[in-house]
């Protein structure tokens, strides 16, 4: 078998699969029923190659236009969908966070670290609480978000420097944590107490917690969490009513991913 | 501005787009954790293909390897978000899936037409109910399931015909309707009746009834669907009780996305 180079060369880079890419992501809520000319002002390609992709894109199925005006199928859902099913976890979470949500009556999530973002990977509504639409596949800061802070804080100690160093800590509100000293002080914390509570730092008014999910390695593979408003019940109600909870069901999803206890903590981590 | 062709000729067509999703769509529930190998073997591209195909991927962040195996990143799941961020009907459905689920105590979905199937686009889970993970983005038979009924039943005549004539009536079940003019039929029957009722015709148990979301333009845009399991609500219970709540949220969100009872019924209903 040939050696495999991770990083690869210039000559192993694939431009036009790239170019292919950055046509179908300039279609956000900002342009969503794009012409030719307005994608390719967004993806600073010319017209000519924009054509290409676009008339590949449509017979792959992933756009569709209507006279000069093209759009997203749902067909580019079923893309994400791959993920979902080559990872046994989230099929296995499923009925935890059903449970999560129906056991707190708030809506339950779970999210993966993405470089410095987080994604979310499985989500079972309530209600609606953020002004963002959370729907699985949607990303958000790491740093401002208690998913955020549990991925991070078993991240390892280089995996936090190097994300201190290269992420934008980005106010969202008055009250996000945006330095970095403070920040690395709360993911202390995290991994101290076991879980995390984030009250209202990437959006007024939205709160939630979050506890480590680990696999049988006992790395830490996903954030478990749980997310209200404000309003509706204020932080000392979460610690005292929904940590519990959230601890006891992330503990039998790690159970079910394999962890248990005495299992060696991962070399990966760090921190132990 | 140039003449745009949307048949596009071979000259259009970038190969190398096509066989960059062919690579990321071959990892799936079987196909979970490839080699290089295994992947020319699924997509029957070389190896050296492959390699660079994987490359550009990783490079991209949606692929990521650990020794010589090959996993999806959380990142694919991001692609599906560009969809549901360009159609402000799935965001403007959100209520209306969490109230219906509320008020009947079962999940809600909606599901768009995508080709001769079903794509679930949004969808609020109660309970599991399906052995298949019915995530956003799954994909599941237009013939068997009552969204599918619905999406056809508007589609037009046309659209049906060619369905009947491409789609292979596949029995997932012994009650699975396999015959083309029964099947004909069952779509009158829904227009006619306003919503459909599918029992145990995709997988045994699992019971569903969906009716249609309207735009502006009259047209059948999404189907709005509750299921059970029918250990639960008898196919007469889910008719009487549930069916109601069902046409009347999908009239709200119908009436959200501009549909008012006048609107000229869209010229590709065809059965007006």
């Amino acid at each position: 078998m040939e050696t495999m180079s991770t990083a690869g060369t210039d000559r192993d880079y694939v431009q036009s699969l790239e170019r292919g890419f950055a046509v179908l992501l300039a279609f956000d809520e900002d342009l969503t029923n794009p012409t030719l000319a307005e994608l390719a002002t967004a993806t600073g390609f010319s017209r000519p190659a924009v054509r290409r992709l676009l008339l590949t894109l449509q017979r792959l199925g992933y756009v569709a236009n209507e006279g000069t005006r093209w759009s997203l199928t749902p067909r580019v859902l079923t893309i994400g969908q791959h993920y979902t099913a080559t990872n046994a976890r989230i099929e296995l979470a499923h009925p935890h966070l059903l449970r999560l949500a129906e056991r707190t009556s708030e809506s339950a999530s779970l999210a993966e670290l993405d470089h410095n973002e987080v994604v979310y990977v499985a989500r079972v509504p309530v209600r609606r609480i953020m002004s963002i639409n959370v729907a699985v596949g949607t990303r958000v800061s790491a740093h401002a978000t208690s998913m955020g802070r549990v991925l991070l804080a078993w991240s390892g100690p280089e995996r936090i420097t190097r994300f201190l160093e290269e992420a934008p800590l980005r106010p969202h509100t008055a009250r996000t944590l945006t330095d970095p000293a403070q920040l690395r002080t709360a993911l202390a914390t995290v991994r101290e107490q076991g879980w995390s509570l984030v009250d209202g730092e990437l959006e007024e008014g939205l709160i939630s917690v979050s506890a480590p999910v680990r696999d049988r390695t006992g790395a830490v593979v996903a954030a478990l969490a749980s997310s209200t408003s404000a309003g509706r019940l204020a932080p000392e109600r979460l610690q005292t009513e929904t940590v519990p909870t959230l601890l006891e069901t992330a503990a039998a999803l790690s159970q079910e991913l394999g962890y248990t206890q005495r299992t060696q903590p991962h070399a990966r981590d760090g921190f132990f």
